[in-house]
């Protein structure tokens, strides 16, 4: 169809270019660039007139830099008469700030989201949000594809025995019970609680892991503090071999370091944040959502339903 | 008036201080950091609950980071339930992409613009915009100020005999213009003019410059081309000494390397942009406009005009 159009702008033209193959199509010509001052300068080198227009942009680190191009590039698009904009944001960045913590604090999941309506936005496609309350920030349609499909798939196919999946906190259970039933394996939670204020936490394990090959799942790896806390208390408690995956590899700060000297054999991402050369280890695998994603643009622009692709 | 807050953000900290300083207050306490993986973490240190709040913060590079510092404390502040949030934007990033100068481009000076109100700003207080119509961008207040009045004082402090204001081009004449009624001096322009495509321009100069100082007035210096070019045609066609002076001084590139191989004898700016170490030379004089937005935030504040500060 030449009225479907992707374009790609700068935090993922890897995964934007894997899309554009899936369907079938290339990717759309513009320009991202910066003037001499660091302002960025777009330009689109085609004709969208009364297209249906997919951008491909995470709001990974350098995270203002890749929402401003993304603002930007909405700009251009509404002014060039496209028909529809649909972001595909495969990482959602500040989602971590979805609520008010402490008093006098911003809410910047929700400032990005109006931002991003007040731009031009009509859709948005993204994977795990941090937050499910985060599609109730936007007053347009918001589809949420999951990582766990892609992970499990991945784990099914090593063929390991006697998995337990493991969730590192109690917000986590739903997503650690997602992947346990694709595994057809049962689940344990890490329950960390501090006994008394100032005294360090106790890693408690709710589950049977004694003996187990254990999968950690979560969403977003931003330090590495919690998951390689984490699977340093299952081998202490007796795990055979601790795998950690994630959908979100923001791996920031000293998250590299931590995961090599931890107790993790393996850790499984995906491609929502590409990973710069720097962080590529052994220890890492990165498996790629092109497919998923590509699925789902098709059956938005054929009016289908994408759920469909969360079983 | 305790009713009264002035904040500081990352982009001008010692202007801030300085206009806290002229009102006679404090500023705020806001603490403006960033986590590990580069997202702005903001949090307000004191009640500001039915406040008039003013806050201090050029878009200047790095213009996406300083942008989305504002939008987030904007925010903030309006979730923390301050009666007013009056933004003092000194130098407005990105007010040289206003208008579609090609198609399928972005009108960024006008996405800023419904970005900063739908964060919740209620009035801005701003220099020299580059072009007057960016006021109509808005639906709230704007009050913009000068830099002629506080760059002709110095001038006019020099005492110079035989001074010729120049306008780099036809764009800037008016202001050049009000500079020459301040210094009581007549103007010239520099009509650049490229006589055939693909031939080089040439510098037509419109006025009688032969021996006298001249003084070339421009709103923003960014790479330095244009004024740098201008002082040294003005020197070729006889000029005895040439000043140059903006209100903006970018300085990108090039820039502080250009006015130092040029026939500019000193140039003067104004603080809307902090100049880094490296950017400061014995060329360069900044002036204060501490005073000037002072004064403007405490008549905003009063309820009066402050067209009277423009005379
Ligand atoms: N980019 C970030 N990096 C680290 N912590 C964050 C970030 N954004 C928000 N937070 C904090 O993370 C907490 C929320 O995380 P969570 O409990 O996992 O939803 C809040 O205390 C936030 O202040
Ligand atoms: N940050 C920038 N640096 C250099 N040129 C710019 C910048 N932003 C916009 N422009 C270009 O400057 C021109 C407008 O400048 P002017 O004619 O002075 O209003 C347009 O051609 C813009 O594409």
């Amino acid at each position: 169809d030449p009225n479907l159009k992707v374009f790609s702008l700068n935090s993922n033209p890897d995964l934007a270019k894997q899309i554009a193959e899936h369907i079938g199509i290339k990717l759309g010509k513009c320009i991202v660039s910066s003037f001499s001052d660091g302002e960025i300068q777009i330009s689109i080198e085609e004709s969208i007139r009364g297209s249906e227009v997919y951008v491909i942009q995470s709001t990974s680190d350098p995270v203002n830099q890749h929402l401003m191009e993304l603002l930007i590039m909405i700009d251009a698009l509404k002014r060039a008469s496209a028909k529809t904009i649909n972001l595909v944001i495969p990482y959602y960045g500040y989602a971590r700030q979805d609520r008010k913590a402490r008093a006098r604090e911003p809410i910047t999941a929700k400032l990005v989201a109006n931002l991003l309506e007040t731009a031009g936005a009509t859709r948005v496609l993204t994977l795990d949000l941090h937050a499910p309350q985060i599609q109730g920030f936007f007053d347009i349609p918001v589809d949420q594809l999951l990582g766990v499909p892609t992970l499990s798939e991945y784990f099914m196919s090593k063929q390991l025995d006697d998995i337990v999946v493991v969730s590192p906190d109690h917000g986590g259970v739903t997503r650690a019970r997602k992947m346990a039933d694709r595994l057809k394996a049962p689940i344990a939670i890490i329950d960390k609680r501090r006994p008394r204020p100032n005294v360090s936490e106790v890693m408690n394990i709710i589950g049977d892991i004694q003996g187990k090959t254990c999968i950690i799942i979560d969403d977003i790896i931003d330090t590495a503090g919690t998951i390689t806390l984490a699977a340093n208390a299952l081998v202490e408690r007796g795990a055979k071999k601790v795998y950690a995956c994630c959908t979100h590899p923001v791996l920031s700060g000293p998250a590299i370091e931590r995961i090599q000297a931890s107790a993790i054999s393996e850790l499984v991402v995906t491609n929502t944040i590409p990973l710069p050369e720097e962080k590529k280890t052994d220890k890492i695998v990165q498996l790629s959502v092109a497919p998923l994603i590509g699925e789902a643009i098709i059956r938005i622009h054929e009016k289908l339903s994408v759920s469909r692709l969360f079983n």
